[in-house]
């Protein structure tokens, strides 16, 4: 057995990626080899520089052609959507790379962009390397741990499920995606002009699901609506009066044919508690056995998203070409051992 | 893509091998071509006579070469014993057929008997076939589902986790197994002379997820004690007074070094609800970021065991040769669509 250091490139040193970066300084099994990133200040730097801490000994550049020879694996976090990352993906793939990425599209693109999969799939197949999307939300919570729950399952006939969290946290990026402190009419005009998104990935959890268990799920549908406060709510220096949008109430309904098949929720908002709302996460499975599961409060969503596109280095590694969705591969799982990749 | 249904064998028709039997005659990706069973009076039959139903054009046999030549996977559910299964199993290999097996032990052999699996490995891999065991414990809900949750975690301290559920519908020899009805005296000289063995499969789940995680567990201890009721329960005929035992608590600890690192509960008992205690599977993960699940009830156990192993079937179909553990594959997923393994 082979019990060499798995090779990876952090790509994109935003919070998430930095957030990686050190995750990864921290695993045995895991050699960061170097990072990757735009912005010229960065640009020759040590990453312990841009992390913050002192030197580690690992180059931060801007041009990947200085770390993509001999690497494994890069993870790549700069973008939520499949276009934009294509040719970032393209250039790692052709270098004989594995990718993984937190890119929500990317965790079922054939879902939204089916020709950029099929492309996808194609170069990684030439060079003999393998990718996938993986995150807290598309990738695990709302997708990965419907499938495992029915692992048992005889029969499933629906399956609906909630992620309730608090935006209290996040930056003002983060609240303004979700329309915090907007009025109702203010709200309805940035979801049609693009500037409110709510939630992004319900296709691609849907897709995940369906092709999973092989529901058939043939069209999806989502509703954006704000979360309408009854109560004054504060965050930091933003306050959400009575009447004003403390969030973004996302839906996406599955059908196969004219049957509801799947229906996730995913309500964003801060202070939920200040209605008697509890974060967590709500799945339940209709069908033999019926399963109601939760969790509370929700599973932490930044803090996963990084430690899952860590935990997944070692099954990109050892995956067969192509590209792959986290139900295609043994699940990822929390790296505590010594060798990222010991496995029978 | 290759469409044709996989063809199974059922070995063994107990209660669990005519659930399993009947649900993969319901479901349209496998086709089942044969029954194995030694009892000399099911011997010749139409599979739909053992089942109750109307014929079904399934042979059942007590001779296995009368129905494994052709067949891709066999599902067997003979005994919960991997030393009383061995026989069989290396016969079914040696056919140069996949196996799934609901024997407890199976879901990690190497765990109490290394020197099976390494002869299993070799058997399967010299056939160019695959074996695996699985159920909903050990082989679900408190492993897989467990490794399952750390998708996401950056750091693992310490599982717990308890899976309460109820044993009135079961028979007597499963409440004879767990002690019910007996007097703390009684349970204890049964426990003493093997009549009462609580659970069987903990050594195996905490293999599966020391494994799946890379925790080191070096050494685990398990603990069998009487549940006393302090109220009258009554099932069926039985009357479990106050101050006899209502079932049985097993308890398994995982260590690393002197670190309690996995522990795992299982009381079973007739009536929890009795004395305030509600049936479901509880888990709490300690480390970065902590989490805490519940279901409830508990994910039912003969269902999702009979389930379990017919949704594993395509995944033993497809995979590499030699021993599988569950964690070693992409996770099971109920099978609702028309063919069992026309995935990407």
């Amino acid at each position: 057995m082979n019990q060499r250091r798995i090779r990876v490139v952090q790509w994109g040193l935003g919070a998430m990626g930095r957030s990686m970066a050190q995750l990864m300084l921290d695993k045995e099994g895991i050699e960061l080899v170097g990072a990757v990133d735009a912005l010229p200040e960065y640009d020759g730097k040590d990453l312990g520089d841009v992390l913050g801490t002192a030197p580690v000994g690992v180059p931060v550049t801007a041009d990947p052609d200085q770390v993509l020879p001999g690497a494994d694996v890069v993870v790549i976090a700069t973008t939520s959507w499949v276009e934009k990352q294509l040719p970032d993906l393209l250039r790692i793939l052709s270098a004989g790379v594995n990718v993984v990425s937190i890119a929500e599209e990317m965790a079922a693109p054939e879902a939204q962009h089916p020709e950029v999969a099929a492309r996808l799939d194609a170069v990684a197949k030439e060079h003999g390397v393998s990718l996938v999307g993986v995150g807290v939300n598309p990738g695990f919570v709302l997708d990965l741990l419907i499938a495992t729950l029915t692992a048992g399952s005889q029969q499933v006939t629906r399956i609906e499920a909630s992620r309730v969290n608090d935006l209290s946290p996040y930056g003002q990026t983060v609240l303004s995606t979700q329309g915090v402190g907007t009025t109702p009419e203010q709200f309805a005009a940035g979801v049609a002009d693009g500037s409110i998104v709510g939630h992004v990935g319900f296709p691609e959890s849907v897709r995940l699901i369906s092709d999973a268990l092989g529901l058939g799920v043939d069209r999806v549908e989502q509703k954006v609506e704000p979360i309408i406060s009854k109560v004054r709510r504060e965050v930091r220096d933003l306050v959400v009066e009575p009447g004003q949008v403390a969030g973004c109430n996302h839906t996406a309904i599955g059908y196969r044919g004219e049957d509801e098949v799947v229906v996730l929720h995913h309500p964003q908002q801060v202070h939920p508690e200040a209605e008697g709302q509890s974060t967590g996460d709500y799945i339940t499975i209709f069908g033999v056995p019926e399963i109601h599961l939760s969790t509370g409060p929700e599973i932490a969503g930044g803090i996963a998203t990084a430690g899952m596109a860590v935990n997944t280095v070692p099954r990109i590694f050892a995956a067969t070409p192509g590209l792959k969705r986290v139900i295609d591969l043994p699940v990822p799982t929390a790296l505590m051992g010594g060798s990222a990749y010991e496995r029978r």
